[in-house]
């Protein structure tokens, strides 16, 4: 790849002057215009964004941190994101955080470096400490970790309210609920709707409330253990679907029906609870909307950093699949 | 963020004079490197990757073009990219291409354009041709299109073997085959060795030889269709274990029984294949290996782009579970 620095070497002049040919900015004579393209010629060089970023200061590059691209709720996320970057020209970079606050600080710090122009992050780890100074704009997706920042999520405790209820219209006498990790805002709002519709029945108990950290194997384990201590539930509002596929292979284990024996409804409407047997009934998010959306939110307050922060907040709805019974 | 070209303007000098004190290159007189440093200071600047990476033609960034990151095969591939690229101090950049030339063309101009430092690319529809006329190392990981890169790949064939002779061994008396795209070269391996096994039996016709494009749903609708005119089919080696998940769907709805009836073996090794019901049995790839091995190769060749190229076959090995009869 041939430098800016090699066509300013090769016609003469400073770097700055090729960068002035470049951008067409500022005063070059007409002599030192026709070296200068005479070199680029010569060299077959291709002005470049690398060239473009260091004068604009901005890099055309938009990152999202994640805590985990395995996790089957983000590569639809990071598809999102990425088909919004593309057709506006910017490059996507993908970030593994693991719920780790070193590697996201660390990925704060070297993403600051490239010049990236702005952040989406998922993150339950950061606060507004770590992210002020950051002097790029900031979008909080899924999970708010920082009230200053524009947020894109889905409404969680309706969602969790939906759920919830609709375990009640099919006769489901007691309820359960298993939460993600304890940090994540969703987890505290998808557990807050739940005790919105059961938190009054005579039933009630708060060791119907388990955590299984949105993990399928530790949410299979809980669950497991659960439902052998407190044989009474016959209805599971898992906190999301890849913890919903580990309450099914739970409960298989157990050598009980879905949903004859108990009812399970997911949160998220990744398609892994379409590949389950029995079909996963889950409260679904926009996902796809949610990610574009925040992209666009983004590239809009890269373009005006001043423009007011704001929260978007989608709707959920409830989708009946094969793991829930029907209604009478 | 501060630029380069506000530090020079703040010290009088070029943009290229700041460069080659950040650099430490070059000759600067003991005052002007004051200057600079002063002007550094008093901005706050952080010399940046963006910076270096103009003077050095080298923007640390590591580009990885998949088809769709969507698809479950996909994340693990790019998780274990990502995670070497971090080690290593590169920026992972992910595409989505769509299996589309366009969009993978339009990718290869734009990330020369930001100068990135390597490819590694997932394609069935690239040819030499397209990729000749890029001047930074390449590699073609999962699927071979142009034998002059260097390529990471799983033994293909070897593992269709592994599948088709597992599924004699268990007593299937017919064993379809299920291939995905036409234009995908492992496509094409593993139909080979499906054959090298079934191809001199009494039994076999192309006729059980039928396309499910590695996709979900076009695998179940062929699956269907393919049982219904042969209901002598007791075998089912699926090419990969999302068009796997797909058989599953497919047999249910016709209400025959996995593994009683009909026996099934997928391609890949994805979670997915733990969360199905009954579990699929798989031929294994070490995914996160391929994955991991492909960058640090590309990092090899980035750093001496004269080192030989060379494929890299990784084995593959078969897990049972439950979508197959036991051995008797």
């Amino acid at each position: 790849m041939v430098t800016i620095r090699e066509v300013a070497k090769r016609a003469g002049v400073s770097v700055a002057t090729v960068s002035r040919v470049l951008n067409k900015k500022g005063y070059v004579s007409p002599k030192t215009r026709e070296k200068v393209e005479q070199s680029i010629h010569d060299l077959k060089y291709k002005p470049n964004d690398v060239a473009r970023s260091l004068f604009k200061g901005k890099s055309k590059m938009i990152a999202l941190l994640v805590p985990d691209i395995m996790n089957p709720f983000f590569p639809e996320l990071a598809r999102s994101v990425e088909d919004i970057c593309n057709s506006y020209g910017y490059t996507f970079v993908l970030c593994n955080t693991d719920h780790s606050i070193e590697k996201e600080l660390a990925y704060l710090n070297a993403l600051q470096q490239k010049s990236v122009d702005g952040l989406i992050i998922v993150s339950s780890t950061l606060t507004g400490e770590h992210t002020k100074e950051i002097n790029v704009p900031i979008i909080s997706l899924d999970r708010t970790f920082d009230t200053n920042l524009s947020n894109v999520k889905s409404n969680n405790r309706q969602g969790a309210r939906l759920a919830a209820e609709h375990l009640k219209v099919i006769d489901c006498k007691v309820i359960a609920h298993i939460t993600g990790p304890e940090n994540a805002s969703n987890t505290e709002e998808r557990k807050q709707g739940y005790l919105d519709v059961v938190k009054d029945e005579e039933w009630f108990s708060t060791d119907y409330i388990v955590s299984g950290d949105y993990n399928m194997q530790k949410a299979k384990d809980a669950i497991k253990k659960l439902l052998l201590e407190h044989p009474e539930i016959d209805g599971l509002f898992v906190g999301n679907d890849v913890m919903g596929a580990g309450a099914l292979k739970a409960i298989e284990e157990l050598e009980m029906q879905v949903p004859h024996d108990i009812s399970i409804i997911g949160f998220d409407g990744i398609s892994l609870g379409e590949t389950t047997t029995p079909t996963l009934t889950t409260v679904a998010q926009p996902i796809y909307k949610m990610g574009s959306r925040a992209a666009e939110l983004l590239i809009e307050q890269i373009n005006d950093p001043d423009i007011p922060k704001k929260t978007v907040e989608f709707p959920v709805e409830l989708i009946e699949r094969q793991s829930t019974r029907k209604r009478r």
